[in-house]
């Protein structure tokens, strides 16, 4: 008989947290974010990990897929990385001058991504991603940007929706917001505003939460592209949630064609803090001009895990080690939900799957499965993509297929 | 014969970093900052660092009045810094769940930091700056910001100049800039926005580049703090440069007041990439409703290191350390100058001492002698405002001024 989880010293920790941090634990790491629910059936703080499992403060283990929400993607505490990590800590971190390690990582990104002449350094994903759109507006002298619905950039206040908390209707006067795979309506955008569109800015796939993810259709880029080069409008792609998780040579190279811009994070150093913002040759002077930098973006151990992290993921062959488990977990799944009469959609890339139970459109019976599968030791959540990494081994994905088939038992009985 | 230093080295790297870095090294640590003039007497880049030394790639050694542009406080691989983040890292560092060190490394601040009753972390300076401009929006239902000019608050479009790049008019539309120190025009600006201003943004004193650093005048804050209060304005100190150095419990501490919101990044963690927003009870809930994450925000080894850092710093009393040396380094450095007959200014705290030959409004003067410094092995820059750390000795501050006593020598031969 599998145990199934309890969390006292999780809720211990959550009433001491929030005392004294708004939320307790904020962001798309605590409960408050709707991606727990049931909250009671969550860990909320975690005592170590390793490899494709972490342990909560109560001592229960979880074959994570939402390994930090994207960044461990060679597994928790690879030994390769924190090596590569550890060698550089002992010769400096964040200095005065910055170390050549640096240059190694940028070299290392061109040669890498396919869209990259260059490369900058910075801490969030939003870091670049407001970058993107300031140099965009800085070398088009345009104001515009265009959005697909659904998206998801950041948290400044430019990429945020009028009705969040802070929002002033200056910060989002100059967006546009399309449905995602509509051609047309961009062409039509394209029509109404000559010569004003900045950017447009995209995810490489429509990977939002609370929707089935969804892949651009046929030729949808390539026209995409045609129509911002025809119109002198920067094309940015945020692969900060995707990046090397679909493509290592970027995303947008995955579908077929190049963004002039292209922002990665989460994923590029295996959980040590850094993002990138890579792009063509012609941007690269306004990159230059632009003033734009941060106490801890020259530090030098990121870059040096980074680069780690890299190597590492080309020497394994990341994609296919990834694409494999991905599709073994979903027939997996798919199966499981099946034999006991449900409907599972798992949509999006294989590497990041995102799961619905389609029987329910009150979301009860899906988040009811989910919890199951979460109090057994799986952890996934509701309503957001999750995340293969490569320590993950087909053991892993065995049982997960196990636990998911006594959820569904343990929801049929309810 | 002291030796002059050479960076053939520095110069090669610089060389393949322009390639593939735009600027080659950009942001405050680069070259392009206005503040390495003349540029070839500066390293470029940094081989290891240790204590409050650091090594450029052509093995130059360097005592390090920049700390990293602040963050290194203790000392470059502080042991005990180190220690700690080595043991947190074992266990985990950018986990699915966080660490509860989140929670200790919360509750120690609000234990240290008199005006804060809660704390959020995340990892630039300018994540948190903007939070608190958009907590101010949020819990006021208010638009505009008073700024004071010479300010730097981060590289956010909201805290941009309008004529940088890639800002455009709506970024700024709600920015009221007035005169540091000047009572009077903050009075006028409540009294012809009335009901309008949702935050006052200041740095604990004026600390800005390119001019001498200017202390509050007596009574000043807290007649900003009244009006504030009066006109239910939320007060926002900027403490991401000057946090901790000039006092422990905050700087709006030492100047004798309570900010509303006070941000704290740099010092924090002694170069470990963190920063945090400190704040009162009454905006905690506003904290809570706003949309605000990032992907490495709770990566528990900076919490770590933070824990290790504020102990640290509380057990050997940094800011009498840090004043000490301080005024050791300025009363030397001005007797110095005198005997050579020049006029040398040193502004600001004594902790981050702002220099300046007064003797020369061209500022080729205050140049040359930065420059035959640096070229001696003392690391100064010429426009900002200086470090100083607790690793730094006696004898580090007696070769400084026998560098300087050197350098004046050779800018009278010049």
């Amino acid at each position: 008989m599998r145990k199934i989880n309890e969390y006292p010293k999780s809720r211990e920790a959550f009433i001491r947290a929030a005392k004294v941090i708004p939320s307790g634990v904020y962001g798309h790491l605590g409960p408050a974010e709707g991606c727990f629910i049931p909250v009671e059936a969550f860990p909320l703080f975690s005592q170590k990990a390793q490899g494709t499992y972490f342990w909560d403060v109560d001592g229960n283990r979880f074959i994570d897929y939402m390994c930090a929400y994207g960044p461990n993607i060679l597994g928790y505490n690879d030994p390769e990385i924190e090596e590569a990590a550890a060698k550089q800590r002992e010769k400096g971190d964040c200095t005065t001058s910055p170390s050549t390690v640096m240059i190694d990582f940028a070299e290392l990104l061109v040669d890498t991504v396919k869209s990259a002449d260059w490369a900058f350094f910075a801490k969030n994903g939003n870091d670049v991603t407001t970058m993107a759109v300031m140099a965009s507006r800085a070398y088009t002298r345009r104001k515009k940007i265009v959005f697909f619905k659904g998206y998801y950039h950041g948290i400044a206040p430019w990429t945020q929706k009028i009705d969040y908390a802070g929002i002033i209707p200056e910060d989002v006067a100059n967006n546009i917001y399309i449905d995602w795979n509509d051609i047309e309506a961009l062409e039509e955008v394209f029509n109404d505003n000559k010569g004003e569109i900045a950017a447009v800015i995209g995810q490489p796939y429509m990977h939002g939460n609370f929707a089935d993810n969804e892949m651009p259709l046929e030729g949808f880029w390539q026209k995409v592209r045609k129509l911002c080069t025809d119109n002198g409008t920067v094309l940015i792609i945020d692969d900060v949630r995707a990046g090397f998780r679909l493509d290592i040579h970027g995303s947008d190279h995955y579908f077929g064609f190049e963004a002039d811009l292209i922002c990665f994070c989460k994923a590029l150093a295996n959980g040590y803090n850094v993002s990138a913002l890579c792009g063509k040759d012609f941007l690269k002077n306004t990159i230059s001009s632009m003033s734009y930098t941060g106490s801890y973006w020259l530090s030098a151990v990121p870059f040096a895990a980074g680069i780690a992290c890299i190597e590492k993921m080309k020497r394994i062959n990341i994609n296919d080690d990834l694409n494999k488990k991905g599709q073994l977990l979903k027939d997996g799944l798919i199966e499981t939900a099946k034999k006991h009469g449900f409907d599972l959609r798992v949509t999006g890339a294989l590497a990041l799957p995102y799961l619905r139970l389609a029987d329910d459109d009150s979301l009860i019976i899906h988040q009811a499965w989910i919890a199951e599968c979460v109090k057994r030791g799986v952890f996934f959540t509701n309503h957001h993509n999750h995340f293969i990494n490569a320590a993950m081994n087909e053991e892993d994905i065995k049982e997960t297929i196990d636990v998911a088939n006594e959820a569904f038992e343990a929801i049929k009985k309810q």
